[in-house]
């Protein structure tokens, strides 16, 4: 052998630079505490415990191909028209030529960036935005530009003039997530009207994910960019079937726009990678006639869960949470120095009763460096027993955690430095 | 509404040269064929009419979960501990930590370059290759620099020295496929040694996208550079199961490396994603244990086409393609001024008994400008019946085509200019 000392060759910058998972992080202290007997209450993911519709898992069951074939690279028609069916119920003018089915709602927004948004050039995100949009924008080499928002009022959508700051030569578009992730925030109609004026005046995309379109509560409305007129230039919808149909594992979203010259960019990127999923497809036609009676039941199961751990979390001394309008998270602030520490110290060194929990630090859903230090998002994808157990830990150990603030000056203290 | 002269903003220059599929290009044409009642005999592209194992079709089937959810980023440990026992008995040292389970083969490369190669940067392919290399590349910004195989030698690869030539600072990777596509040559393991020399020499990752490491014909050896010592560090393994177990529509690949710093890179990108398709993984675990007599039944179908396509292409005048050792392609030259205009031609304006064939233009397949004009690729996915038949198609239409040329003298001509 000739080389007995081998070199190494180097990753790419961007592969150094693509940002870990701010959740899996902490996954090997999860793990630990199981292995030490501990009970965890996982409060820290977006995979919920809400059955599958059973059409869609009968759906799977009945597949009669013999060879598992490539589909269309844009979906099957067959698909494409029953989703579009799906939108016409939910108040869209969506065609089946308007949507490309996509690898979950992540290659949807991969596309849709790369698409519109040069390497180098920029997009506007309201913070706290969900972590992965950091991913996605450094794989395109984009550059994320975030506009606070604040717990006072809910993580409402910021000033416009905030966002007018902000957008240069450089500004390619402003992507949203209403009902929001992580903050479970419900944009409104006159929001929504003030980004279209100002996406049609600056001429910018605008990205609107809509994972969580189904989970608005309080009988409040949904509404959407698409719902609104004149933006068929400028809007690109990312969605999906994984929240919508507890259907996280199926793999299967969607990117609609009515643009033309996005549609045919993406249906390059599209096509470059074949097809999404045969099977997934099947499975989300029956998916469409879910009946109204699962969406009522699981809608009232999240409120139920909302309500609760709302009171809950508001109840505790220096914890201060909103009371959001949409998704299954909350945004909580705590009284606490560093969540990031917070949440590895909940699992590698407290219990009660031997269990703990497992939250997000919500410094991973800022861009803003420092910001999200004393909140965590919390995921109510658990039942309301669970969440009250959780609860139960979460007041103890705030109250035994070593990095506790102490009075609510040195709460506000942590929030202005 | 105040905005009467809309804008509308501007994809990206990567949406814009994003390349479109060369294969694609013809649907329409073969969409108008068909409607005009025209038999259309595709040989042009690469979905099998093999049957899926009826082991992953029952594995669907009985799928046993009420809540279709996530998996892990990496893919589950049930299937990357049963897909390494599937690489134990194909001769590698790769454990169930070295595999990233991906959205097929297609989101596997797309890591691999976006994780080891930098904008800007560039990765030396043989060509002709797979054509949607140059769309994953475009996708990372990465440049291509191709080298030339050639049809008289069978498309083996170009010697040591020509890679020499090109590699710069810049130079990071060298990606081929084995057997290839769209030539089905075979790598000897001569040719593996070599390229392997010379990326320890010049410290550069060797990419290989193995889809079609079963389909190796006439008692040769397939043989990948993870058969080799020494290469831990700077090998990367694509696969997929589309080929292998005729499951196209699965989308389910794999990434493997030794290399820990690409592991720890790529594995966000995974993370990024969130998951693989979940029902896929579970076929794909009953997938492994496919019997012998499947692939001995595939191998000698894939055979007699393969024998039967080059024996009538060989037989025509002017035309001439070599015998490729493995996958299901051959790249034949044919005496025609544009392999663009003929395939597009055979279908608009060609008919022999109501017949016609679609053949995929070579040139999609070169990076080269000009390369391949008289070269098209064939993929023998249909029976030995419809191969005939479609043989007899082109050599009619090969006499008719009005951009035939008339000698070897013109041929030779085409080649040299």
């Amino acid at each position: 052998m000739d080389f007995l000392f081998l070199g190494m060759p180097k990753i790419s910058s961007t592969g150094f630079l693509m940002p870990a998972s701010p959740i899996r992080k902490l996954t090997p202290f999860a793990e630990k505490a199981k292995q030490e007997g501990k009970i965890v209450y996982h409060l820290n993911i977006g995979q919920p415990d809400i059955e599958t519709p059973a059409g869609m898992i009968e759906a799977i069951k009945h597949i009669d191909f013999k060879i598992w074939a490539y589909t269309q690279s844009e979906g099957t028609p067959e698909y494409r028209s029953k989703l579009s069916e799906y939108y016409h119920n939910h108040g869209y003018h969506i065609t089946p030529e308007d949507i490309i089915v996509t690898d979950g709602g992540s290659e949807a927004l991969t596309i849709a960036i790369s698409a519109c948004i040069d390497y180098d050039e920029e997009i506007i995100v309201p913070e706290p935005f969900y972590a992965n949009y950091n991913a996605f924008t450094c794989l395109a080499g984009v550059t994320v530009r975030p506009i606070r928002s604040y717990i006072e009022n809910g993580f409402a959508l910021p000033p416009i003039h905030e966002f007018e700051k902000l957008i240069t030569k450089k500004t390619k578009a402003i992507l949203i997530c209403s009902p929001n992730n992580p903050t479970g925030y419900l944009y409104s109609r006159a929001e929504l009207e003030a980004l279209k004026k100002l996406v049609l005046e600056h001429d910018l995309f605008l990205i609107a994910d809509e994972a969580y379109r189904e989970f608005c509560y309080d009988g409040q409305e949904f509404v959407s960019p698409g719902h609104l007129d004149s933006l068929d230039n400028h809007f690109i919808m990312i969605d999906t079937v994984s929240k919508r149909y507890s259907a996280c594992g199926a793999r299967l979203g969607a990117l609609i726009t009515k643009n033309k010259d996005v549609h045919a960019a993406a249906l390059k990127y599209a096509q470059a990678r074949l097809a999404p999923p045969a099977v997934a497809q099947i499975a989300a036609i029956a998916a469409v006639d879910t009946p109204q009676s699962y969406f009522d039941k699981v809608i009232n199961e999240y409120t139920e869960r909302r309500n609760l751990l709302v009171a809950s979390l508001n109840k505790m001394e220096g914890v201060f949470c909103s009371n959001p309008g949409g998704a299954f998270y909350v945004v909580a602030k705590l009284p606490i120095d560093d969540s990031d520490a917070f949440c590895e110290w909940l699992l590698d060194e407290f219990d009660y009763k031997n269990q703990t929990i497992m939250l997000a630090p919500a410094t991973g859903f800022y861009s803003t460096p420092g910001a999200g230090k004393d909140e965590v998002r919390i995921a109510y994808v658990l039942n309301t027993n669970a969440i009250a157990r959780a609860m139960e830990c979460l007041e103890i150990a705030l109250n035994v955690y070593p990095g506790r603030l102490l009075s609510t000056k040195d709460v506000h203290e942590t929030i202005i430095h």
